[in-house]
């Protein structure tokens, strides 16, 4: 573990805090700093190591993580590449890609960047909701673009498996983002439609008396902060957008459907191969084999081809990555 | 509870078991029938007193409890009819009510009808899956109807609260059938087309590996078995196309807006007023205070109005109700 690169983690919500926490934990060197000096001393109190701004923390590190929200991305990119030793890796958690990505090639830092984003959270957000264990084994989304530099992605693969003890599913930009608009985004509209769509009906109090399992799990995620999700929602409008279409085209063919009298039977049936294979309660217990792939010629553009049908990354050794195939 | 008149449950699946083991761990005299052989067999074996047919099971019941599939209903409605006693009251516990009410209209037994549905069920279905607990005190709506005789409504209410312990909402055919639509129907077609949309994307597999929190609980009631959601939204089709027509045009609302580049801010935030007192753990306990309502004049009427604005019949005394107000 202590071989792990020095690593700054630049921002101290809900993740950065936890990742600073967990890496502490894991006795990999890291130091922290936020924009607020109120955090920045919560941080302290926890015990963590933490800097006065972006040009101290920077300074000396090997991985510098952006986990500001992703307003503030292109300002703290700029700050960053005034301050970055010559051969630090950039890498970031937010849960968007492209548009980070554009905004550290703005800023200079193109081919310095790996996008990562690990798919865990809470309905809380602050450093005072941070965990050591939030980030713990967590699935990792880690993004490339046709110029990522190999040996870049293999210190951020190595950080992710290693002691943040993590899968990671090696992915373009695009196929990210598609990913969380199908299983986040859209999900977080659909979810507050239910939840607006009786709570603005004549029978709303009667409804909420009635109301339990399909409408519960349904409307979850709309008890989560709505500011929140509209800015989510909105990073991301290239993908959710195209993705509610069809939405609108799929709840369309059901009402003509209905009205018509007519069986809605290929609707109801469509996802009938995976009901067989994923349940909400999680994959059931990968039994998938592992493949090695040899660390040479285009070994990102491999892992991409393997990850976009399932595969996760779960350990890299100096000239081998170890993949873990769909069960 | 010795008091409670004799009940006869036709149907003896997953509600029609439930409620005849639940009755006669109460101690009511209650007998159950069930089309199938193999399931009369199978009752009988649990310990439950069983008739050889609906003829049998029928004669001697102040309460006939319809617990047949709605596409059966009607046919059952008819042979019932000739055979039930001339006082005898008829309910049911279907999950939609003004198809309900309109075969027992034409089965001549609309005059002897309440409608009822208990909020509850498993995504299993049969006699094999029936249990004494699911329908131990849980929320049941019951429907009126102009024609609909106090006393007969009096008798279900005294049923639902008594012996089974539950509350009960009494709402109109209409309001109960918009409720279900909004609260259990349109949920499960957006639980369906969310999953669908995964399990048909290009990105499939790599999308199921990284989902999580919003899409599983989003996505549970679709695992449910596909055809019992076909057949469920089929039978309220008159409601859910409209409340679908009404996903469709807040989505395409919010899409315009993602497009324009501009805020949702309407959209995520409509709901605010309910987050504040609903949660999708269940209402938060109930502190609401009680009120009597006598039963004379249009007291089924008046407790329509009170239980469209949220409050629950808790118990029947001889001459009042007693309701519980929304908190």
């Amino acid at each position: 573990m202590s071989a792990a690169p020095p690593v700054a983690v630049l921002g101290l919500g809900l993740i950065g805090g936890s990742l600073v926490r967990l890496l502490t934990a894991r006795g990999v060197a890291v130091v922290g700093t936020d924009a607020a000096p109120a955090t920045r001393e919560a941080a302290r109190e926890a015990g963590l190591r933490v800097a006065d701004g972006v040009a101290d923390a920077v300074t000396g590190a090997d991985v510098v993580v952006l986990a500001v929200p992703l307003r503030a991305m292109r300002a703290v990119a700029a700050d960053v590449a005034r301050h970055l030793g010559p051969d630090a890796t950039v890498t970031d958690v937010g849960s968007v890609k492209a548009p980070v990505r554009r905004a550290l090639e703005d800023a200079g830092l193109g081919e310095r960047y790996v996008g990562a984003h690990p798919m865990a959270g809470t309905e809380h957000s602050g450093f005072g909701a941070s965990q050591e264990t939030l980030l713990d084994a967590v699935a990792w989304a880690v993004t490339v673009a046709p110029g990522t530099d190999p040996d870049r992605l293999a210190g951020v693969l190595r950080l992710v498996t290693g002691p943040l003890r993590g899968t990671a599913a090696v992915l373009t930009d695009d196929q990210h983002d598609e990913i969380t608009a199908l299983v986040s985004h859209v999900p977080h509209v659909v979810a507050t439609q239910l939840l607006n769509a009786v709570a603005t009906a004549p029978v709303r109090d009667a409804a909420l008396g009635l109301a339990a399992g399909s409408f519960a799990s349904g409307t979850r995620v709309a008890f989560t902060d709505p500011a929140r999700t509209e800015a989510m929602v909105g990073e991301n409008a290239p993908w959710v957008a195209p993705a509610l279409r069809k939405v609108v085209r799929d709840i369309e063919a059901v009402i003509e459907a209905l009205e018509a009298n007519g069986g809605a039977h290929e609707f109801f049936h469509a996802a009938d191969p995976v009901r067989g294979t994923w349940s909400p309660g999680g994959r059931a217990p990968v039994q998938g084999e592992h493949e090695q792939v040899p660390l040479s010629g285009d070994w990102p553009g491999m892992l991409v081809d393997r990850c976009a049908a399932g595969a996760v990354v779960v350990r890299l050794t100096e000239d081998e990555a170890e993949l873990r195939l769909p069960g």
